[in-house]
């Protein structure tokens, strides 16, 4: 049995409570944060506090808190030479406070509050300053269903950007297709199939063979009308600055030589 | 039973030919392609041809071609008065010669040659001239499990670019996650739970809601940090332009004008 400590009462501390709470081989014994209220509804099912100095012996402390408050609250923990990890993409490992044994544990997962989510093959990444932790951090993974990671402080930040673009910088685009629906008196339902279809895609397949579409085959006729179409200036940008790129990634940078070449493309146009 | 002749013999073609041979109440009865060689592997389960001429009468003669084909064949079709549609999501309708009855039957889903499509609850686009021909559209498409919907042509041309961004673009962002992982030796693999759940989420939330991360709680350090971290240009570019989009969403657009604002942004960021 793993005992925790949380600290935190985000979207993260929450799902992993959730997910440490269903795991036969943890328990939580302690959940820390600054604002009591934040917990009181978990109150009856774990002991809970906001005091500092109450924290309780445990076999990790896991924190997840914002990332400007990690090194703070590492520095302000009353104990020493105890394992604690904090949870971010993006924190160095080494900004955690050296009076204990350090150690990160990041859930490549988007959280929100009002979605559940599946631990069930969520990739954690882990960091240990020293060896002899990263069992048990592995251990911690697994018993929430979770497939673990080693990965440097280099890499994990590499990761959080890379999160960036296929989570934050996709959904900007669900969002623009939303309001272009909105704007046509047509209702995003019917575009949910395709956002899907195009996730599962390049669950087999790279991105760079899933790739379709007018910027692909470099159908400037199609290009052309949908600048013409879209009437946000700011949609536009988009469109030309991501049709560029998929442009560069499949070779039409340069403008086509032959006509040969030309028909080649519109044959595999559908 | 509804029969149809289908007519193309690209990616929209075969998926449509597939599963249409598998519905119990529709019957291709003839697949024309202008190069035989590309159809000629299913000569054993269908009638083919090269030949505009050898058309058999059918319910409706589907056309899968290009975008730039359609008008043409249209027109050189040697029959009058006989239902035909095309699958293009961005041609009008009325493109298609008056010698014979119209209309459009568009699925809107990504297709490729390499992934088999699911055609349970794609959406069908609608559009007739005929207004009795309706009913035998919408036929066609719960034959293959679809749902169909009846959609202008300035609809489906909108319908279509916001798939340009949803599918297009997304996949982009999907490719330059991949780009990031490879300079970094990480296995793409990694990102996939994280891009499948982004899609799945907006499921259920509205992109607006589902949004997370720096651009949107304005967090400067962290959207500093990344934009020193990314070494390619049209990355960065990308970056900076989807960043501010979020920011203008959701309203960071403006600078912050009070403390407690700023606070407000600092607590909700994990």
């Amino acid at each position: 049995m793993i005992s925790v400590v949380l600290l935190g009462a985000g979207n993260v501390a929450t799902h992993l409570y959730k997910a440490f709470s269903k795991a036969e081989t943890v328990s939580v014994v302690q959940w820390y944060n600054r604002t009591r209220s934040s917990i009181l509804s978990y109150a009856n099912e774990v002991e809970i506090t906001d005091n500092l100095e109450e924290l309780i012996e445990a076999d990790i402390y896991i924190m997840a808190v914002s990332d400007d408050s990690i090194a703070k609250l590492s520095q302000n923990l009353p104990f020493t030479n105890r394992l604690i990890a904090h949870t971010s993409g993006s924190v160095a490992m080494h900004d955690l406070d050296k009076k204990n044994q350090i150690s990160v544990f990041y859930p490549l997962q988007t959280f929100s509050k009002d979605a559940d989510i599946d631990f069930y093959e969520v990739p954690i990444c882990i960091e240990v300053y020293q060896k002899e932790n990263r069992q048990l951090l592995k251990d911690l993974a697994k018993a929430i269903g979770c497939k673990s990671h080693k990965i440097s402080t280099e890499q994990r930040q590499s990761i959080h950007l890379a999160a960036v673009f296929l989570n934050n910088f996709t959904n900007q685009l669900y969002r623009i297709g939303h309001e272009i629906c909105e704007s046509n008196n047509l209702e995003f339902d019917i575009m949910k199939p395709l956002i899907l279809e195009t996730a599962k895609k390049i669950q087999n397949v790279s991105p760079y063979v899933a790739q379709t579409g007018p910027a692909k085959r470099n159908d400037k006729k199609t290009i052309k009308r949908h600048l013409k179409q879209i009437e946000n200036e700011e949609h536009k940008a988009i469109y030309e600055l991501l049709t560029a790129s998929i442009k560069k990634t499949h070779k039409y940078n340069l403008p086509l030589t032959s006509s040969k070449k030309k028909n080649e493309i519109d044959n595999e146009r559908r």
